[in-house]
């Protein structure tokens, strides 16, 4: 059976092309969550005009960039730490803060776990209910802020694409405050919500010093390759956070993507339209055709549940044979062998996915 | 008085554009140390080519440069540790084998400092002798390895482009090996140096498992803007290096980069009988038209120092605005205000340079 995550994550092209023996470049992936319009024109745009500047360092500080970004966020520059994606900005929470005790929220992106526990944390878990699409009861939520150091929440969360509403992350904020825990606020997926200030409480930080939001540039402006992320928190945490970073571990061409990014208009509410109509769609069809469960996501993926019969590592397996990736999410602490995540992508890959979907689900002979 | 090294190092046009009112795209650039032929142009198109791919995540485990890196330095796959430039290869290592006291060997590369102290370990000083051109005393290398539990050398080392022969190399992985202490060489430079077989231990890893060797593909290749580094060790250690990486640290781009510059044939020999000649050249125009004392480098970069009357602070003051960047050393540990290093470039950059030092040193009108 394939298990295209053995290093851990979805979107690992070569291993589905060693397993499947199909070229990568020829494979449709579902199992990474990136917008489907790829990078915007004038980002390829900059990269290409700018590639003769790889023959010099990065601006170790990323100084255009951050002038750019805290203008566009209406915070000051010293609140922002750019990061080499938004893995190296947990990593740097992480190595700064030096929580011992860090409490993670299952199912969830599986880095917070991998890093706290390389970087010499204890995992203090807890567990959303099913009944409530694997969010939290906000009770436990206050347990385990007032028990841990540090706490991950994903918002919207990965793999389950739930959210927190604006009054439970304040009050989440209020109780960190209380507990003096820090609660990293994971918004890499943030930017695929529709009116998304209803669900940051980005504009309220200064109230909340123990706060960081960590945000990704690479899944909403497809450009994961070059890897850009940021933390945003108050200036004294983003001092510690830079304290640890490797100098020039940002590269050029991500921070002149990054810029050529924020200066798009249209892109950003184009995208948001297309996802919330596509997802809408994906939705439809494999609850009313296939007749699996789907969360009620609001992001750009889909977590969907099968029917008992069959598992997610088979149906990756199958579906590989055909050149279409999914996630398989049986690896989750959580999850089930039966579920899976796929990106919402265009309406052309997502009907192939369907299609495909459709040929091997007949030919399984099992679904209900 | 201009210091273009506020965030640490060489390079940082941002900050020379800043200070001197010439835009970065027309300095300069003496004070970082790349290859002046600028990238191979087969890496080039390779990126070029390949630029679609930044909408997929790089390979977690840099598979295809991995195997082409081996081969080429016949080793094993497991003996590498592919990073997002040597800086982060150094953080791994410390991360990794967590060193309580560190020994450093000034003159050296700030980051090994930097690094250290960021990571937690105290710092052990050795200095080498101005008499030896800042090469440290073996004995006092000895010392050193037996009192701390990691130690950095380069190899050439930076800024001085000394050498160790071989026979001292084996001597101090010998010592290291007895007195259980990690010996990190960086060979950051090694590839502009002719014969480099003759002064690297790579061939004899396997007699020590306490040597990491830590190399850059951003200087030789002319690619600093992509990040590119590697480890070369044990299997034991290399695997623990690995798990203190942060995911998709090293960019897609970097990697087809890399793969590109290994498949070069003469790009290497060229360069480096380009650079002994343009470094004599430059040796022998600075000691004889302007009396300065310059270290008898082999790497591409030489280490100057000035006459009693002058100061690099000042003297790259006076060159940046003329858009010429130096590096100014008064800050290096063991190094005087009298000390800058610059980079061998081409003949006409080199002239360049050249003509602009001599009106910088004419109107200082101290010159004995």
């Amino acid at each position: 059976m394939a298990i295209i995550e053995k290093h851990g994550h979805g979107g690992d092209l070569l291993t589905a092309q060693n397993l499947f023996g199909i070229p990568q470049d020829q494979i449709l992936d579902f199992s990474a969550n990136i917008n489907p319009f790829g990078p915007p024109e004038s980002a390829m745009k900059a990269i290409i005009d700018n590639i003769h500047t790889i023959v010099h360092y990065p601006d170790p500080v990323h100084r255009c960039l951050s002038t750019r970004l805290a203008e566009k966020l209406s915070i000051s520059e010293e609140q922002l730490v750019i990061g080499n994606g938004a893995a190296e900005c947990m990593a740097l929470v992480l190595l700064a803060l030096q929580p011992k005790l860090v409490g993670i929220v299952y199912p969830s992106f599986s880095e917070y776990t991998t890093l706290s526990s390389t970087l010499g944390a204890t995992i203090e878990p807890c567990f959303g209910c099913i009944e409530n699409n694997f969010k939290p009861e906000m009770s436990d939520l206050y347990q385990l802020l007032d028990k841990v150091d540090l706490v991950f929440i994903g918002q919207p969360n990965n793999p389950t694409g739930i959210l927190y509403t604006k009054e439970e992350l304040r009050s989440l904020a209020m109780q960190a405050r209380n507990t003096n825990t820090y609660l990293v606020i994971d918004e890499a997926f943030i930017d695929f919500v529709p009116v998304q200030e209803n669900y940051t409480i980005l504009d309220e930080l200064n109230h909340f010093p123990n706060i960081i939001i960590i945000r990704s540039m690479t899944k909403f402006y497809a450009i994961p390759g070059l890897r850009l992320g940021y933390s945003i928190c108050s200036e004294e945490v983003a001092l510690l956070l830079k304290r640890k970073q490797v100098t020039w571990s940002v590269n050029s061409l991500a921070l002149i993507a990054g810029e050529a990014c924020l200066q798009e208009s249209g892109y950003a509410e184009k995208t948001i339209a297309f996802i919330e109509s596509e997802r809408a769609y994906l939705i439809e069809r494999l609850e009313k055709e296939f007749n699996f469960t789907v969360l009620p996501s609001t992001a750009n993926f889909l977590l969907v549940r099968l029917p008992a019969s069959m598992t997610a590592n088979e149906l990756q397996s199958k579906m590989g044979q055909h050149g279409i990736m999914i996630r398989s999410c049986s690896m989750y602490p959580g999850l089930s062998e039966r579920d899976f995540r796929i990106a919402v992508r265009t309406r052309k890959e997502n009907n192939q996915f369907l299609e495909v979907l459709e040929k091997v689900v007949k030919n399984w002979g099992e679904i209900k």
